[in-house]
Parts: structure tokens; sequence; C-alpha cells
């Protein structure tokens, strides 16, 4: 793939069609710096065009997945002036990340998340994005923004669309904070492991499907999921079927086709193992 | 109620106010051909002003609900030519399915699925849209389509509508294939029979449900549970106080209120055991 | 606070920043009244301006919540005729019931439910907009509405909204009744108590978090959350970063900083301890 971003908040490295981004900042439970944000907003821009990436996972460095906004952040905000018809720094901040969440979300990638530690504010955010999460034992979720004084903005609607206003309205007017098992039973996480190595199981069987489902169309699809609900569902499937007839003329399509006539797997599972 | 159409993929048989639709080509698994879509198309809209009819049960001969798509017919489509001003055949055959699953979501009577075997792609999608779907021990559902190189373009949206986006996404971009267990917990299914007796007992216990509720205000509740989300929910409740009124004033109302006060099964209820 | 409006159809208790509601018909399992229906849309209008209360609970007299609608205002809308230019009085009765439910769904303060006994028809409409909801042992939930020859008109949509459709569709088109345990499991409530003594304990957990979080930052989170799938969300997110610019600049706030950095409980948490 082309050059990956130089980033001073992640590591990044490939495995084959995987992309895998740690979040870097041990010492603060890898707060979400403003430039974190400009990071992951510019290695999923990057990988957003790039056939050779077919899924991204995230998590943090020294157990923890991201304990939420940086306090350092925070302070240099209240700090600075705001210019003639410039938007509070503030505001800003807060709309920078709910920008690289909403990218996130819609990325044309299988995004994974390993949740483990603190999955708070920010790191609660991210990981309601993702199309697959896991989490690891320790792993703790909650908004504690109202305990503060403030309003999980850019993360509340994240959490809605990923379990409903019933479930998000208890979790975030309350600011409580739950464990993995109660984070699956409620639709945060879709797995939870029981030791690290379980963590690993887990995240290796779901790489593994998403080697043997086609790229293109497994963008395609994802595109399709996020349209449900913002569009007449007649209209939504009228460009469905189009999509559907442009996939099964394509490469991918007679490939596909044709391996399960000649049972045996297609170039893009055979390609990577 | 009159004469029911003429079908040679489904068997028909009606048993008080229930017919009971099964899926009849096991050879194939119940496989989805262009003609089963039709005559399932045709079977609904013959019930839909039959006020004989209250519910529908939708099952599978032979062990299997519905594998998905007919591979034939696909073979047909990519032989077929396109002529002027003509959709592309693959378009035609992916949305009259399409169109079939939102005739069945929206049927006025009671849909009920029976699903066991093989659920997969078409048929997910077509269990998807009942009002109860009960799960045999073999039950196995899935979206395979991205497997293949094409995309799940008919059937994921009403995945979607049926179990929300976070757990949507993950089955449709890894093209898992989940048991009955799994299913119940995501919602696909409402429950799960460990034995073909207990399919029975609960098919039973749906449709005594059924008998005891009247059956115009069951397809008022119907049809107004499917507006939800689609209209301000004022407007919505401003319009199901009209048809509150409506149905109070209606023999329904008058027969309901009346059989509460002398306690007396309703006439509906009396009518049919 | 202000004086609060008599009721007599209801008990009010003020208890630190906690208005206890308890609906007081025990004698027809507190049936909603056209009264009680005025006298609660009283009291959420009284208490929405009124920054003393923080959290107002619903429960009811004599072991349950609410048994539904009043069988003889029913009978009085049947005597009344409808003057020139009025709406049916089954429409208004209806009516007015819906638009006290979206008034409880987005007071500005936490609704807690505790459930008990029969919480059916309206009664199981009020526990579907609570932002917390508890089950004692004995609750039964469901909308019998269809088995009467009516429709759930002013309880099905918020129950939607609540479950979701796949759920809800079962539930309403089969009048299904179900205990404490299936409405967690669905969603219906938050939490079961296996006993009073637990449900005390849950109520005083969550009104206890209620006093850990920032009164006006919680009412500003629960007007966000009711805004998620009604606008788009990149629109929703940018008036989302402005509130959070306004909070942080608040005094709960600054306050909520302060205390962070000094270790110390913020005011609005010592306050009423």
């Amino acid at each position: 793939m082309d050059q990956l971003p130089h980033c001073e908040t992640l590591l990044l490295e490939i495995e084959g069609p995987t992309l895998h981004i740690t979040i870097n900042r041990p010492d603060v439970r890898n707060a979400m710096s403003l430039q974190m944000v400009a990071e992951l907003s510019a290695v999923f821009a990057q990988i957003e065009t790039d056939i050779s990436i077919r899924a991204a996972v995230i998590r943090g460095a020294g157990g923890h997945f991201c304990a939420g906004g940086d306090i350092k952040d925070m302070a240099g905000a209240r700090g600075q002036e705001t210019g003639d018809g410039e938007a509070d720094p503030f505001y800003r901040l807060n709309r920078a990340f709910g920008q690289m969440i909403q990218q996130v979300n819609e990325s044309s990638k299988v995004v994974i998340a390993i949740t483990e530690g603190a999955v708070m504010g920010g790191g609660f955010g991210l990981a309601c994005v993702s199309d697959v999460a896991i989490a690891g034992p320790t792993a703790k979720f909650g908004m504690p923004e109202t305990s503060l004084g403030v309003i999980p903005a850019q993360i509340a609607p994240f959490v809605v669309e990923r379990i409903g206003l019933t479930q998000a309205r208890r979790l975030a007017l309350l600011g409580l904070r739950i464990d993995a098992k109660e984070a699956c039973t409620l639709g945060i996480v879709h797995q939870v492991a029981t030791s690290d190595e379980q963590i690993d199981d887990l995240l290796g069987q779901a790489l593994e499907r998403v080697r043997h489902c086609a790229p293109k169309a497994t963008a395609e699809t994802k595109a399709l999921l996020h349209r449900v609900g913002h569009e007449s569902m007649s209209g939504l499937l009228d460009s469905a079927a189009e999509k559907f007839a442009a996939a099964i003329r394509s490469d991918e399509g007679a490939e596909g086709t044709m391996a399960f006539v000649q049972k045996r797997p297609p170039k893009w599972a055979g390609d990577v193992e």
C-alpha cells in the first residue's frame, strides 16, 4: 500500500490485508488528544481507497483502549482566544472528534475494536462505531461527562445508534460505568473474551471471515447498511438492486460464482492464506 | 375464502382462520425461485382482503426453511439480454424478491415463520419480516452473499430493521452463520424450540393468542407499528387517536367491551374454538 | 420548590432533589383516568423549570403500577355527544393520554419508574418513557387492547421506540402478557428486583448516581439523546458541539473541572449528601 502517514500517537502495522492501529499514549491511558484525532482521521483517509487493506483493528497500548478526552487539550482550548468569525476553540475541539468518529463509522473497511481497560468518553464513542467489537476481561465502559459538568456531545448520538435510546438514556443520564459482560448484553460489544489468548482467538476468527468475503462486495454492503432508516425503504431497495446487478456482473461476482460451482475458495480468500 | 391461487412451489392449507404456507422445493432446500417469489406475492395479495384469514404460517418442506436465491434463475438472468429501456435482468430478479418481502412485512395478517435448517440469504430476509418467528433446533441463519462476491441487497435492509445496525453489520460483513440460540439473542427469532413437538406447541400458543385478538384491531395495530419512526411522533399519535375512536365505535369495539363486562369470550374468540 | 399542584389521584413527596409521585387509586389498580392524566401533566409541567428537582420517581400504590385506561372514562366518552367542530370524545380522551406520555418522555428530569403488579395498556406506555425502569418481582406487562376490540393507539408507538419493531409487533399483535424477567430481556425495564428491599436498593443507587451528575448537563444530555434519528447526524453533532462549548464554559463546567483537579466531589453532589 501507499506510505502510511507518520504518527506520533499511533503505532501502525500492516499484516496481510489488515492494518493494526495501536493507540499509543499509555502514560495517559491513551487519552484522546487533538493530535490523535487528526492522526486517526489521516490514517482512515489513507486506507479508504487502498484496496490492499480490508480490515482495520484498533486497540490501545498498555491495557487501556482510551480513557476519553485529553485534559491538556481542554486546558489549551480554555486559554485560547476566539478570533473574529472563528468558532469557539471548545467547539472546534469537540467537533473534530465527532468528525473522526463519523469517518471511522462509515469507513469502507471492516473496523474491529479490541476494547480493554478504560473505554470511557471518547474511547467509548470510538468503540461504538466498530463493525466488530471484542471486549477483554478488564474492559470498563462509560460516559462520565455529566459528572464533570459537561455533556457527551459527540459520543451520545453514536451510543444511541449503537444500543438504542432505551439503554443509552440510562447509561448517559446516570453516568454509569459498566463491565464487559453488561456491555455485551447491551450490544456495545459483540463478544467478551475471558483472557488475552481468547481475545487473539476471536480476533483471528473475525479476520479469517474477512478473508472469505469479497472486498468490494463487503464495502458495498457496509455502505448499504448505513443507509437504512435514512431514506425510504422502497427507494433504498431500488438502489440496492442496481448495486446487486453491478456486483454480480463484476470481477468479484464472476469469480465468486465460478469458485462456488468449482467448489474451490475464491481468489480473494486464497490470495491471503 | 376465495379460491387460492394455484401454486407449484408452495403447498397451501387452510385450518380455521390460519393459512399454512409450505415452501415446497425440498430437493433444492427450498431455494427461492422467481416463480416462488411470484406465488408468495400472489398468495399474500389474495389473503390481504380476506377477513376469514387472520394468520399466515410460513415454513419449509423437508427440514429447511429456505436456502436463499435459486442458482438457475441467476444463470438464466446472466443469459438474458437487456432490451431497450429494460432494466438489467439481475436488477429485476433481485428487486422482485425485495418487493415480495416488503409485502409480507406489511401484510395485515399475523405472519408466523417456522424456521428450520437453512435460513440463508433470501430465506433469512423472509424470516426477518415475520411478526412471530419460532426457530427449530436445526436452524442456521446467515447472509453468505459477500463470500460469493455479491451483496445481500434486498435482505440486509430488513435485517437492519429487524436487529439494528450494530448486530447487522457484524453478521453481514463477516458473512457469519449463526444458530437458533444466537438468532434468538439477537432478535431474529422470538423463540427457540428444542424439538419438533415444541415447535408445534409454540405455534399452537401463538395461534391461540391470534384467536383472542380482534381481527380488524390487530390489522390496524400492525399498520400503526409500521409507521413509527417514519413520521413525526405527534402526527402519528393524532392519527392513532382517530383510529382508536373509530375502533371503539366499531362492531369489534362494541363486542369486545360488552364481552369484557359480561365476562365471556368475545365472538371472534368463540367462533373458532 | 414552588407549590406543587393539588392532586387527587397522585401522592407527591419531595425528598432532597427527588420528587416521588405515587399513583394512588389502588381500588382500581391505579387505572389511568382523565383526571390522572391531567394531574401527571400538571406535575411534570411544574417541575420542568424547577432546578431544585432533578429526578421524578413514579410508582403505584397498593402493589400495582397502573392497570391501563379507566373504564368509567370510556363509558363517559361513549355517552357524550360530539358538538359542532369538536373532536370525538374518544379521540380527545385517547390523545390527552398520549400527550402526557410525550411530555414525560421528554421531561428534563431523570424519570425513574418502579413497576410492580399490573403494568398494562396505558401503564405499560408510561413505563416505556422512563429513563430508568426497575421491575419488582410481581410485575406483569402487556397491551391487551386488541383482545378488547380496540388498539393500543397511544402506547404502541412508544413501545416500538422502547424495544424496537421486532419485539413490539409480537407483543402487540398477540396481546401477550409478560413477566419482569422477559420485560428486562426485551429492554422494557433495565433491572429486575427479586424483593421489595432490592427495589429500594436499586432505586437508591440510581438516585445516588443522579446526585453525582450535574443537573443542567444531565438535562442537556437528555434533550440531545431525544434528537438522535430525527435529524441528520452531522447537523446534530454540530449543534451538540455548540452545547458542549457552552457547557464547559458554564458554572457547572467550571465547578466540575475544578472539582476533578482538586479531587473533591463537585458542589452538586455535596449539596445533597
